[in-house]
């Protein structure tokens, strides 16, 4: 803990309520144009299915690093045909504003104090796979008070990808052991620790809904293991 | 002025004034080394003068991107080595801990509230030739309140470098007419008109000691003219 100088963290899920936000979002897209028929949880569920398939051909190098706002866009179409919805009904302008979903997420009620406590003592990032203009929006609508946005567009690389990890150390001009990588995702502290960073878990038990059965318990000795932000500050602090 | 939805900001000389603080950093370092009879404000002024050639080596594609602490860490060795110091009396760790000067710099007085004024309207985020990590240290010295970092290390391109512009906005989601460019220097306001940028001069006179000559004046119609950021700050709200 004594050597840790930097939390970076991951963003949708742990930082913000990424389902019940694109749910809100889509209810009131779906009132507008006669689609209430449709589930917005369910339709959340989906279009967020289809996101670590679009990371991929990136992270394969099938295509270039491609900001997610643009790999948001092209999985909507998919997600809404998935619900047998006629896209050429839609103009492109309401899609963009569909799109923006993903800006006007709510953060868990722990997190902007949570981070203005550990703001006091370490530097604060989000190492989110999710591109600036996403993060900035998020950071504006919920007080999270970063030093700086880190991240898939910085790094140029997708989460779990090792360069997701290591540049971003880099780039803070700190070893890796003193960058604390923080998610409620298992996958992402294991694929982080591989790289030497330090780890911590914080729980978030319904990011997939009441019935989540998926990252309720460590599945490894993280170094740090928390209910919220507010208590992981608390360990930060020791 | 109606259209502008971000202002960044060029950061050494326009945000922060660099020659006091190398000087004061410098001063300290000759007078642990017996090094008293060197200028610290000339010093300061050679080891800067060496920025704008090492830079050009990767905007024309000499070498790769290198991020400016990489960069100042050579000159510094190339300043010091003008004034007739013994480099191999000096360690790595004092070389190392000098070049850190460049992140211990204070801003103007009128920064840090007038872009707390600024960012109840818009975005705002430095788009300085430093790297990230510079960044990082100097908002949390001078507690400024960017909503994120951006400049060369996330454009991969040193001003005044189109790309450094142009990348800058879309990164945003903005068009170029809707991103501020503001600085101290009417060459970085050039190169960012060319590309679209709105434009703020706001003058430094003293950024290169009481004797400056240059960029005294707005050398074109700027979009914005102002003396300080708290009249930028009043003229950005109209």
């Amino acid at each position: 803990m004594s050597q840790i100088k930097a939390f970076c963290f991951d963003v949708f899920g742990t930082v913000v309520d990424w389902r019940r936000g694109v749910a809100r979002e889509a209810a009131r897209f779906f009132h507008g144009h006669g689609l209430e028929h449709i589930d917005a949880h369910q339709f959340a569920d989906t279009w967020r299915s289809l996101y670590q398939p679009a990371m991929q051909a990136c992270r394969n190098g099938e295509r270039p690093y491609t900001r997610l706002d643009v790999l948001h866009r092209e999985n909507l179409e998919k997600a809404l045909r998935s619900f047998d919805v006629d896209i050429t009904t839609i103009t492109e302008a309401e899609l963009g504003a569909l799109n923006l979903a993903w800006h006007r997420l709510d953060p868990w009620p722990d997190v902007a104090a949570g981070l203005a406590r550990l703001k006091t003592k370490y530097i604060i990032a989000p190492a989110s796979n999710g591109n600036i203009a996403i993060m900035i929006d998020l950071a504006r609508r919920g007080g999270l008070p970063w030093d700086a946005i880190l991240g898939a567009e910085v790094t140029q690389a997708y989460k779990p990808a090792p360069q997701a990890y290591t540049r971003m150390a880099e780039i803070l001009g700190l070893a890796p052991g003193e960058v604390c990588m923080t998610a409620a995702h298992n996958n992402d502290l294991h694929a982080a620790r591989q790289c030497g960073l330090a780890t911590a878990f914080v729980t978030r038990p319904t990011e997939h809904g009441p019935a989540q059965s998926t990252d309720l318990e460590p599945s490894e000795s993280w170094d740090i293991v928390a209910h919220d932000f507010n208590e992981l500050a608390g360990k930060a602090a020791l």
